[in-house]
Order: C-alpha cells, then sequence, then structure tokens
C-alpha cells in the first residue's frame, strides 16, 4: 500500500476489544460456567446472531429498546429482502429454535449457550453495545423442580467461583399480578407499577414512593395522580416486610388468603424455595422479595436474580424466570419453559473489581531467545521438547532482536521462564533457564532439559 | 400470550443453528483448536463484531464481496450515525486494534481469536453467511521463521486431530508478482491472470488455459483476447512442472536467475520450506505450487493453504500468508505480520464426512428417573453425590413423566447411565443402576453408589 491518507483504527462507540490479558482470565470464567452448567446436565446449542425481525419484536413490547437492524449490501437486487436485526438475547432465538424443531427435540430439553448479543442503548462507562452471555433454560418442564435447579446452579457456580458474598433473590410473577387486587388499585395500572418497582434497588424509598404516587401523563408528559395513598401503604408495606424467608412466605400466605386471592403463585414459592434449601443452597444466600419483578414481559411465574452484595450497584449478574409462553410466539404447542443468564461480561468486571480474579499473566510458560539465527535448529528442537512436555512456548522472533528487548519482551509479558541457548552454551551443551518469578537461573545438561519439568502447573488457558 | 398469530419459527436464510450433538463435537475441535494455538505462544484476543466500514472495506477492493450493513435503530435522531458493517474476516479487525494499541503491544505480538464472521453471499449448499473461523496471527515478527512456525502449526493441528490424509501448499506472492516479466505479458493484467489461477483447483485444465487466453471485456462482456499461447505456454508449464519439492524450488530459481528476475521470493519460499522440516513438518504433507495465488489482496510474501486430500471439492481449511502492508492502512508505523485462518465450520464438515469426528452423545453422563416426586429429597441428594464425584448428572424433570418416556429420553439421547429408585428401591435402602450400552444393570447398596464410579472417562464437553 501506498502511503495514502490514514483509516482511523477506532472501533464504534460501545463496542471494544478484550486483550489478551483479560481474555485469559474472562476464557477460565467461561469454561468455569460451562462446566457447571454441564455438570446439571444442560447441553451447549449455537444460535444465529442474526435473526429476522419480526422473531425478535414485535409482539412483546420492546418499543423501548434500541436495537440493531442488519441489511445485506445487495440488498438493492432483492426488493423483498427480510427485515434482520442482530439478537438482544438468547431466549428468544432459543424460544424460535424450540419451535422450528419441536417434534425432535429430547424432552426435557436442557441447554446451555454462551453468545454475543446487541443492544443499541447509548454507550455509557460499563454499558455496552456487544456484551457476552452465558444462559441455561430447561424447556418441555412440568415442574417447579426445574426453577430451583437453576437457583441451584447459580449458588454452585457463585460458590465454584470463591464468592460467599452474593444474594439469589426469588419471587413468583403470579404474586406481583394480584397486586393490584392485594393493594386495591386498577389492575391496567399493575405494568406501570412493576417498572416502578424493578428500579427499587437503584433508587432511593422517597423515588419509589413518589414513582407509585405520580405517574406521566401519555399526552400532556405532566405528572399525574397514580396509586391510592392506602395503596402504596399497603404495597410497601408489604416489600419492606423484615423476617426470615420462611416467615415471609407464611406472611404473604397469610395475608393473600385472607384477601381471597389466589394463592398458586405463593404455593410455588415456597415449593421452589424447599427444593432450593433440598438441593444444598445455603439460606444466607437466598433472598425472598417480593418488591423484585424483573423487567423482560415474558416471565409468567418464579423468577430470580442474583447480587454481588459488596457491588450492589451492579445489578443483577445472574437472572432469569419461568416463561411459560413465550415458544407459543410460534406455535400453537404449549411448551412450559424456565432459565437465567449469567451477564458474562459484567461478572467479569464485577469479579475483576473485588480481586476475584488474579492476572494470570501470559498463556506462554517458555519462551526461547534467539542469539544466533544459525542455532535455529537446536531452538526449534528445543521448542518441539517443551511442548511435547505439555508447555505453551513460543520463539522469540522479533524486529528487535537485541538480548535485552528479548529478555523484556518476556518480562513485560509475564512469561515465567526464558531459555538462553548462545555461543557459550552451545559450546558446552548446556542450556540456561531463567526463571523470571523467582529469579533463579539453572544451568542444564542438553539431556536434563529434554525432560526438564518447569513447572507442576501448566497454563490450561 | 392470547392464541394470536403465529410468528414462523424460521431463520434469515444463509443461516443456521447448531444442535447440541454437533455442538458438543464442535466444542472438542475448538478446544484442540486453542490448545494448539497456545502450545505455539498465541495468546487469545476478542475483537467486537460491528466495526466501522471504514475500517473494515475501503482501501482493499471488495468490491465483489457482499457484507451486513449494521445499523442503529434510534439512527434517526443521530444524522451522522457512523455506517456499520458486521466483519467479514478476524484479520482487518486485528490490524485495526495493533494499530489503535501499537504503543503497548508486546512485541512479537502473536494473538489467537475465535470468533463468527460474516459474508452477504448468496446462500448454497455448505456455504453460509455466518461461520465461525480461528486465526493465529504474528506480528511485528522479522524474518521467515514466523511463516514456516504457522505451517508447523497446521501440521500440528491437522495430526493431533488424526488426520494424515492433508496437503499444506506454500508459495510466496513475489514469485507470482514476476509472472508478467517470466511469462511476457503486461504487468496491468497480473491481476486478472491470478484470478484464473485462484480457481485452478476448481476447475478443468482447459477452463484454466481459456481463462488465461480470453477475457470478458470490461465493456461489451464480449470475450477479448488476453495472453498470448507464448505466455500461457510458459505459465501452464512453469505451474504444471513435476517434481519433488526440492527439486521445484531449485528449477524456480535457476529459470529467474537466466531471466534476470528477482530471486527474493523464491529464496524465502526455499528458506521457509528448511525451516517447515526443520520443524518437523514431513515432506509428504507439504507441497510447493506456484499456481496457489489466494484471492485476498493484502498478502505480501508467503502464502499458504490446506487441503484434505480425500475431499478437495472443500477447498482450503487453513490458509493465509504474509501481509506486512495491512496494518499500515490505519498508521504509519511499518508492521511486517503474518496470519493464517481455519474455517472451523468448513473443517468441521469435513471432518464428520471423513468420520474423523465419532458423534459424542450427551453432556449427561447420568440421568436420575423421577419414579415418585415425594422421593426428590433423595434423588437431589443423589444428583449431588454423583455431580461430587465428577459427573454430569441430569434428573428427569418433563411434563410427561412415565417410566417409559423417561427411559426414552435417556435413550435417544444417547445418556450412557440411568439411575433408578421407585418403592422397592425405597424399601431396600440400594439404588439399580442401567448402563444403556451394554445393557447391563446392578443394583448397589445406597453406600456403594455414593463412591460410585461409573466410568473411568468423564464427558469432557
Amino acid at each position: 500500500m501506498q502511503m495514502s491518507e490514514k483509516v482511523s483504527p477506532i472501533l464504534v462507540s460501545g463496542f471494544r476489544d478484550t486483550d489478551p490479558a483479560d481474555m485469559i482470565a474472562k476464557q477460565r470464567l467461561i469454561d468455569e460456567i460451562m462446566a457447571v452448567y454441564r455438570s446439571f446436565g444442560f447441553e451447549p446449542l449455537d444460535t444465529a446472531v442474526v435473526q429476522l425481525q419480526t422473531v425478535l419484536f414485535e409482539e412483546f413490547e420492546y418499543t423501548d429498546m434500541d436495537f440493531f437492524q442488519v441489511e445485506n449490501s445487495r440488498k438493492f437486487s432483492h426488493s423483498e429482502a427480510p427485515r434482520m436485526a442482530l439478537r438482544f438475547d438468547l431466549t428468544v432465538p432459543l424460544a424460535r429454535y424450540v419451535a422450528a424443531n419441536i417434534a425432535t427435540l429430547p424432552r426435557p430439553f436442557k441447554r446451555a449457550q454462551i453468545g454475543k448479543v446487541y443492544r443499541g442503548e447509548k454507550a455509557q462507562a460499563g454499558r455496552y453495545c456487544e456484551f457476552l452471555q452465558a444462559d441455561i433454560d430447561s424447556l418441555f418442564t412440568g415442574s417447579v423442580y426445574s426453577d430451583a435447579e437453576i437457583v441451584a446452579v447459580m449458588f454452585t457456580l457463585f460458590k465454584k467461583l470463591g464468592i460467599d458474598k452474593f444474594k439469589i433473590v426469588i419471587n413468583n410473577r403470579m404474586i406481583c399480578n394480584l397486586f393490584p387486587q392485594y393493594a386495591g388499585f386498577n389492575p391496567d395500572d399493575l405494568t406501570a407499577v412493576l417498572r416502578v418497582l424493578d428500579k427499587i434497588r437503584k433508587v432511593s424509598r422517597e423515588e419509589t414512593v413518589k414513582g407509585l404516587s405520580h405517574k406521566q401523563d401519555e399526552e400532556s408528559k405532566n405528572p399525574v395522580r397514580f396509586l391510592s395513598n392506602s395503596s402504596i401503604r399497603k404495597l410497601m408495606y408489604l416489600i419492606e416486610k423484615q423476617g426470615s424467608n420462611e416467615d415471609l412466605l407464611i406472611y404473604l400466605k397469610v395475608k393473600y388468603q385472607r384477601a381471597g386471592l389466589d394463592t398458586t403463585g405463593i404455593v410455588e414459592l415456597e415449593k421452589m424455595y424447599e427444593y432450593c434449601r433440598m438441593m444444598g443452597v445455603d439460606d444466607k444466600n437466598l433472598q425472598v422479595d417480593f418488591a423484585m419483578v424483573r423487567g423482560l414481559a415474558y416471565y409468567t411465574g418464579p423468577i430470580f436474580e442474583t447480587y454481588l452484595t459488596e457491588l450492589p450497584e451492579f445489578g443483577s449478574v445472574f437472572s432469569g424466570g419461568r416463561y411459560d409462553n413465550l415458544v407459543s410466539k410460534f406455535t400453537e404447542a404449549n411448551v412450559p419453559a424456565t432459565g437465567a443468564s449469567v451477564g458474562v461480561d459484567r461478572l467479569f468486571e464485577a469479579l475483576k473489581q473485588l480481586s476475584y480474579l488474579k492476572p494470570l499473566g501470559s498463556v506462554v510458560d517458555v519462551m526461547i531467545m534467539v542469539l544466533d539465527r544459525s542455532y535455529m535448529p537446536e531452538y526449534l528442537l528445543m521448542a518441539k521438547e517443551i511442548r511435547d512436555n505439555g508447555y505453551n512456548v513460543m520463539i522469540y522472533d522479533g524486529v528487535d532482536m537485541s538480548f535485552k528487548t528479548q529478555l523484556m519482551r518476556a518480562v513485560t509479558n509475564d512469561i515465567h521462564f526464558v531459555v538462553i541457548v548462545g555461543k557459550d552454551e552451545m559450546d558446552k551443551q548446556v542450556v540456561t533457564v531463567k526463571d523470571l518469578k523467582t529469579r533463579k537461573q539453572s544451568v542444564l545438561s542438553r539431556n536434563e532439559f529434554t525432560t526438564y519439568h518447569f513447572l507442576n502447573i501448566i497454563t490450561g488457558t
């Protein structure tokens, strides 16, 4: 290429690269997540990132969600090109997949999936347009056991990651759906009430109360009177009730029974709580919370969110719920389903902040310095020997071949060992091995080197 | 959701899902690829799928490549929204990343990356718009050693996969660039000649000769006279020359020397061949081929492609080359670079066809049948014990809970073991374990079961 005008090497706002140091740590996190998913019997699936807009949107009201539209550059030759978009989660494409393959899928169908999803939101600190999610979902499942199992997976994963300070918050949408009857307000206002409750962890108590007492008028945009003071009082009292999980469950059950309301939701929540406990989920990591409602419209039963108690401002890092009607967007068949999603990138950032993830350095265990290109046959042979012993090895091959630059390359990239063979070593048929962590230097005979064990622990990722 | 009009659960043409059976096998392939990459010291990187069109296109003439344009759904509020597209490979985003981080990157910079890429081509059998690539690239590398290393990685990978029948074809772009001087034709016709040669493995000899003797006129679209018969004869003789790799290299060197042509390319190819041999690449898997030119415009030196000799029609499954000028699209700095890309999906399809990949069944090692929901505490405890022993376990939880359906679920999903605890077993405090592969059934005491080893080999993926 000629010296021409340079293109600015910038990214689209809201998108980013993940450099090797972070990728090594993130890959470990991903591997851990997927191993826990597998251990509960979830099988891997992959679906397309690009989907039809009719599949992703419409039926559900995502009118306030910005997304990425996709068009084929040759669309102009195809007047009836379908409208496409990048998926915003893994759940809707899963529902499509299940509907499309309904006759042949194993039942129950338990799938794990990790993949990138896209939201067209305005980029902010810590908020990206492209991020990685890791999902599990159980479909064609008939009992609340499968909901509780999702919670057990969450619990197991966090324990495996060495995290102790977290809360898995559980609730049931059927309970929320009876709030109008319970607190005495118009059922048409339920969606607006749930929208206020969904922000409860991010705002002050005053703001929640204000949000319940006034709402914005659709037309005038001015605040108009919303719930009555009595309704607000009843609702706030319920969701602020303190006590053990058992106490809260009994309290609400009695309240609903007295009010003559359907207790299906509360019985399901009790059952789910019981199963969670049976599966070894520690009560101190579980929290019944009637104010947790979840944002997405498609939930129909149990719902769950997970907070790192040291970083509550991060929001939920693992959440989901039952969505018995989502698949019926695509088929007449009845497909009960439940599942949850880990925001891998968000969890990764949180774990970094909390120092749960140690920097892992390089994938390279050993770097061979090139002191004389005529010794290359020897370097290549040594590299093969090291590799055959199970280590990751690189031979330095750069533009600047000075000793100092080569050594600095290993030091700055956090490579554990360097192997040095110059004229001295060649003459004596020895190899110098420098441990850059301990600063120890060993001189080995060529034979010793062939079977030398650099470390017990070999870089896995 | 109400009984409303159903949305058709279809995919965009050219896109597809990968079901669990294939994903399990594909994940093993991915893990193997990445492990070999690591063993040669390549570090993982991730870049964004959505990039600016100025980054991906323009400078290079991809005018005949269809791609996917991306627009934010809220673009209408932003009149100056940047033009975006889905990346069509991992190399151009890497060049952007390197230019953007040039001051802080380790040198040499060796990176491995796996990710989806997108081409807007018309969907055909075996040709998809979304596919997975796994790349390695070495940047700031000064010698042909790094090119040879890429070939050694390819060789090592194929050997690890158990593939023996493959050819890594090597050549050098500098050699091709002298074809006009060598064969006596107008240098302006070189691009058109290379385009003909690039198809040589897909067409008959006659078609190649025809392609060299006539080309389509830009304006009239009629075939017009192209290379002279003498030029065609010279070129065809060269590229059809038979002999050992050494013989071919010597032959061309002498020819070029006699013609007074620059032999830098041929000397580099010799050197690369020598390094490949030193690194243990078997001569029978290596093939010097002066007709292999590679499609992309950005190659500047050594180039390589890999064919499965049992499936030549699949085309190259692992290919690349040196591209010393690509990064200079973005920066004044000089960044020599070389690399290659595995078409993971294509390789996967090929390995399936050649039966190199055995079906791996389910990730689930053991399924616990639910014969009575009141025994759930016992089932949950057993599941935990099995999981703690390192196996993947699922508890059956479906809509249809009949014994036959549960057993069929395990059989059709290729699950190795089922655990049966009904009233009989509960009364006697025993567990029935059925090996569905051997049809053997064992009755274990509850204590034996706790430490029971189902298999020596545990499902890895």
